[in-house]
């Protein structure tokens, strides 16, 4: 079942256009992901600690229509593919139901300490899994 | 000939691993756009009091390796394919050469006084024909 | 009483040293004012949709100690004078009750049609005072 | 001397109200530190590697008119006091000459290494003299 993180599109978030400026989705998916850390694992920092961290090596979105200042949006993760170190997930914001994006994210898991690939840890993709 | 625009990434588009943060990549193609528009037909503003604007409807990147706080960049866009309405471009992020980033835009045109896609205007079309 | 909004600090609100970049402390402010404006008269877009709008003249703030990333933060907002068109309003962010930044922000009213200072309006002023 | 450093503006650094963020012009006061300190200094990294940061403890402006999307604006950064830790810069942002926004920051000088507060350096001092 996807993750889903309910945000509030903020002022200074939106452009001239009187819209989201493009690039704020991409950072909602980015909010969205430490939510579902939140979630999945305790918090980003506490995997961090651990050792583990992630980083975005694709990222990719469709734009049906807009979304503006004050509205009330659904960003949805869904979990599409676990790779050895790879992590690609399948993205969606709504707003009253209706989707205004879609995208994909793919994300590396890295050692902390090297900062090389290393797989995903065996408890990570068994919690991951769940919001396939 | 590809467009090249060349900016210096600040200190606040960097997040706490140090490196540029994702989504800021996508607000530089952005940048590099407005500077197209400004050789291409003078202005942003000139070709929008003219009628004529246009919204992003998919962007896409992969991101090959970082760049950071005070790096010199080179955001190059390159015209793929001019539809009717829709200009697809290639983009790319170099630093030295190196390509640190690697990805895709479309943009639809629009009018400005229906907000209802248009197609591209003639001379428009010829000016961004010299991008490819 | 004050108007406390509670947020989250995001990853990307974060720079290279680990902390909060400077300037998105003011745009909390601002976030904050968007919820006081809802709990106080429905919604942002309702008072403009009304005529009236604000415009920030004057911020400043001092930084005790620095918030990081997934911090909780109490952003406060204290009405601290009400002019015939101008609104100071004090401001706090707090972190577990300690006080983080401490900030003062003066907004002037201006009428939507005319962009042009106005009064504050009646009820307007009578719900602000509930927040010195 | 004031210090001053020209850019241009984006268009996400604007607002629905078609005017720069009042948050980001605490943005571009960073950025033209970092260019005042390449100036000064070879670059910000030289400073930091060799052991030495700053960190802004208050920050204040006015705002008096807008910018907007394409202006370029000069901003502008004059030593006020050095103090044995501390520099306070006044600030002003200039677009054809006119002040749109004028402003103070103070910065304290750290210890890379501890993060502690630590005397200017000489060197340092000697140099930002020259933009009193």
């Amino acid at each position: 079942m996807p993750f889903v993180h309910r945000l509030r599109v903020r002022f200074h978030e939106c452009d001239p256009q009187g819209v989201v400026f493009y690039a704020q989705y991409f950072a909602y998916f980015d909010v969205a992901l430490t939510e579902m850390w939140r979630e999945a694992f305790g918090s980003y920092g506490e995997v961090v600690a651990a050792g583990t961290d992630v980083v975005v090596v694709e990222a990719a979105a469709t734009f049906r229509a807009s979304a503006r200042f004050d509205d009330d949006l659904d960003v949805e993760l869904r979990i599409d593919r676990l790779g050895t170190t790879s992590m690609a997930m399948a993205t969606a914001i709504r707003r009253d139901g209706d989707v205004l994006v879609e995208g994909r994210i793919v994300h590396v898991f890295i050692d902390t300490a090297t900062m090389a690939k290393q797989a995903i840890p065996d408890h990570m993709r068994a919690s991951l899994q769940t919001y396939a």
